[in-house]
């Protein structure tokens, strides 16, 4: 086991109409004039902006809003948020909404706070230090940004989907209202629900050794959204479900289940180019890309793909052909991901082999290498996408 | 699921040299005069309590010592405390030990800033609502204290152990090195396993349904104790199994396995009085009760604890006879915990039969009932004692 800190220090909401408590909450973190984010009318629609709205007044807490945050949130919005909190003298953020809403958020909370162009944050030009406070209340399982110090946004310019880390946009709280999730179509479920397993298993394929205890907490929830994202396919409105996948989600990505390992974020950084060229959704970017990673670099290490055949997946071990396992383990994984009505290659994603270069390009690593499992070069990387290209149950 | 907060914002700083980061983690929690607890010589031999103090040195804070705290902590030296805390405005307490120095220095920190007497948030007079700061130095991976709000102490005059538990008294960081821990005999490290792994059952066995996650979670740290205490018991210096417990122990107990379910405490209760009138080890009592009030319980739900017995121990389920697969399992966790060399009935324990009016007396529930998963009045838990007086393999 490697050494590591560990901080998740957002207080978390959980369970039936825990919305309520938005002010208070905010009051809690000391926030008193609020920049209210969200994205589409489904949060206008269906009365939540309006609870939460209530929730505020309650509590004696000024807001401003400001919706139409996109699915891959985009760097422009983000300016216009860093404005209105300045002019506002904004002092918390609220997100209401899904990962793009909470990482848009994330992004004006650094921006704000920063003299320079916030993709500096994103580019790497910059290490996020300060932010104003951010809260949300969550509708979609699935991007963990609820519980985690990460933010993801598009640059509209160039069209770059990048990434930005630091604890000062960890979120101070978080609302989890499970019913929230119920309304959603079954499409964007399958797609948070593979999102949240592929936190997962990029925390979970490494090659540190002796970590039974962060082994057997990923084993749990993987396990967990098997068993529970089919009910929630045949029934959208199955609540005990929604929960244990919405709880899932944000144990998936606080980082308890990853701590004291190597991790790899290859399949993440693989998918982002998909989504940033086709404007697919992650998680179904993700379904495609991620077998196809694991079945690229499954030699690697065959023992650990067998071990998560047969503990995730209920595989038997095959000991004279423990490939066989391993293989059959990944199978599972993609097959589990077509039944919940996810794509499994470019053409179910609408993804084209021809793309493959432009990808391999905008992937951006030139002539060097990346990964924390196995060490990826841009031809390794092409190989992933032809795979994924032609991938079959 | 039941709806609940989850709030755990402990800083953990893991793995080796940890003990370095004193200095500046008081620091970062607004500590400038510690009050450094503890216990026995070991932590002053090991060299560890110096290491502490260069690093807290180096940091420019400033400190005081007061060492002495019991296995069973006692109200005696907490009075100690809270006088030297108020006579040199100590600002923050900083607890160097296990489970015992670091529930004591909650209870000095509660009742440094308590007009009363701290007793009254352990007889349940009144609600703990702010306390000083708290951060650990943990050398003994059992009580969870270093990750929870949770804090017991035994009455001098009278005997009594009871706790109290309020976030104000969750230590703001925790300091985990498990070569800190490889110095333990046998004994105490299979008492703080044993410990680990009551936290957990408490949790784990549960009227609640549909607690997949949860579940899992909980199924997680028990595997992994029941795979790396054996590895410790035949190798004390095993650092990765030793990290292995550590971590699980710290999970175990910050309730992020426990959360959305109803939990039962009773065979911490039970134990209790044990360790308070023989002064034995928490975790040797809680060895020879836990699986005593297991087996009077069982039948209110037989397919859970099958679900133990298949999931943990690995037991063949018989569909046709359950209550075998259940009572297989409780027996395996017998047989762990006679494996790793802790007592499994009264007499292995030094306990007596005679005793159980008194120890019943002491429990203190009258005509009334207790318990989380099955209601137990005085009669039952005679009866938990008596099973534990005449457990055997």
């Amino acid at each position: 086991m490697l050494d590591f800190t560990f901080y998740s220090p957002t207080k978390f909401a959980f369970g039936r109409d825990t919305e309520k408590q938005a002010g208070t909450l905010v009051r809690e973190f000391g926030g008193s004039n609020v920049l209210i984010h969200y994205g589409g009318g489904s949060v206008v629609r269906s009365g939540l902006l309006d609870r939460v709205k209530s929730s505020l007044d309650e509590a004696g807490v000024r807001y401003t809003e400001l919706g139409g945050v996109h699915p891959n949130p985009l760097s422009d919005l983000v300016y216009e948020g860093i404005d209105i909190c300045r002019k506002e003298n904004i002092d918390f953020i609220l997100a209401v909404g899904g990962g793009s809403a909470i990482d848009s958020a994330k992004a004006i909370a650094l921006g704000t706070l920063y003299d320079g162009d916030f993709w500096d944050f994103y580019s790497g030009a910059a290490a996020p230090q300060k932010a104003l406070p951010v809260g949300t209340v969550l509708t979609i399982a699935a991007a963990g940004s609820e519980g985690s110090g990460d933010s993801v946004i598009t640059n509209k310019t160039t069209m770059e989907k990048r990434g930005a880390g630091g604890e000062c946009i960890r979120p101070k709280f978080s609302i989890l209202n499970p019913a929230l999730t119920q309304t959603l179509p079954a499409y964007q479920t399958a797609c948070g629900v593979t999102d949240i397993m592929a936190h997962v298993f990029e925390r979970y394929i490494t090659n540190t050794t002796d970590v039974e205890i962060t082994d057997r907490l990923c084993e749990a929830v993987l396990i967990t959204m098997k068993n529970e994202a089919p009910k929630v396919i045949a029934d959208p409105n199955d609540y005990e479900a929604r929960a244990n996948i919405m709880w899932a989600g944000m144990v998936a990505h606080n980082n308890i289940v990853g701590v004291g390992r190597a991790q790899d974020w290859n399949s993440h950084g693989i998918e982002h180019e998909l989504s940033g060229l086709y404007d697919c959704a992650h998680g179904a970017g993700l379904a495609v890309i991620m077998p196809a990673w694991m079945t690229f670099v499954m030699n690697h290490n065959v023992m650990r793909f067998a071990q998560a055949a047969v503990r995730i997946w209920g595989c038997d071990m095959d000991f004279t052909y423990p490939e066989r396992t391993a293989l059959a383990g990944i199978k599972a994984f993609r097959t589990f991901l077509h039944n919940i009505g996810m794509p499994i290659n470019f053409a179910e994603l609408g993804a084209k082999e021809e793309d493959i270069p432009a990808l391999v390009e905008k992937f951006g690593i030139g002539d060097g290498k990346t990964g924390g499992f196995v060490q990826l070069d841009k031809n390794d990387i092409a190989e992933i996408y032809r795979i994924a290209a032609h991938a079959e149950l």
